[in-house]
């Protein structure tokens, strides 16, 4: 299945928007998002908040001491873009995407993603192969969030 | 050539930070750019402003008569996203990527590209094959301003 597709087809039925701040991903859930013809209909901005500084001037992220690859700071991305976008349903990443800057309590392949809509929101853990290369996790995660966004929307 | 690497390794040793703003490339210009492992030492925030409503919000962006595929309105996304980001080097893309929106005066596969330094602009005019698929021509554009980016900091 196409989700990027089927995402777009959901919003279109829905007269919804979509918006993206990316870390990890670093542009490559927004680009999969508008391979799709007519995708100018639910998409407006999206983001690529790669820095600290980014994440907090754009989307008034605070770090805790688990830093930006965390449920929390993967929670207030998603909610300051929907706080500085108004689109419906609204997604986070941020994670390692390697090969250097893994830890053993966060190691590379981890990502933290959230799905933000006015009633509701779910932060995702994910691990993928630490052994993958860089652009294979890049495109591990990105699918997966978009399988996770497809799912979260044909539950609603 | 990896041009985003060499890009790359030219900012690391000028010091310099690159910011992208993208509407037909749609985050794959970013995508590409954050491949190259240690990107982050480089990259703090990119744009997708898909909808002439981001590019005013976020970049000041006033559309004239031409509207948003022309060499002003790619020209002021790239100034603007320097007043925002105060990164050393600012790069728009605006185009269409078809398969529809296009017309004989902007076909598909036209896009302007600017990037734009304290002392130095350049807009790109480019076309590509009208006929190429729309995943295609995002690939062609991405790559096309990657070169351009790769030639203008060469010639500084």
């Amino acid at each position: 299945m196409n989700y990027a597709e089927e995402i777009g087809k959901i919003l279109v039925n829905k007269g919804w928007r979509i918006s993206t701040t990316e870390s990890c991903t670093g542009g490559l859930l927004s680009s999969k998002l508008t391979d799709i013809s007519g995708s100018s209909a639910y998409i407006t901005l999206n983001l690529v908040t790669y820095a600290n500084e980014a994440k907090a001037k754009m989307l008034n992220v605070t770090l805790d001491k688990e830093g930006a690859v965390s449920e929390n700071c993967s929670f207030q991305m998603a909610k300051g873009l929907y706080n500085l976008t108004g689109s419906e349903i609204c997604v986070s990443t941020t994670g390692i995407a390697g090969p250097t800057g893994g830890t053993v309590d966060k190691p590379v392949g981890l990502m933290y993603s959230t799905i933000y809509t006015k009633d509701k929101s779910k932060t995702y853990k994910i691990q993928v192969n630490s052994k993958f290369s860089r652009i294979e996790i890049k495109e591990s995660f990105a699918n997966i969030v978009l399988q996770n966004i497809y799912d979260f929307l044909i539950s609603e």
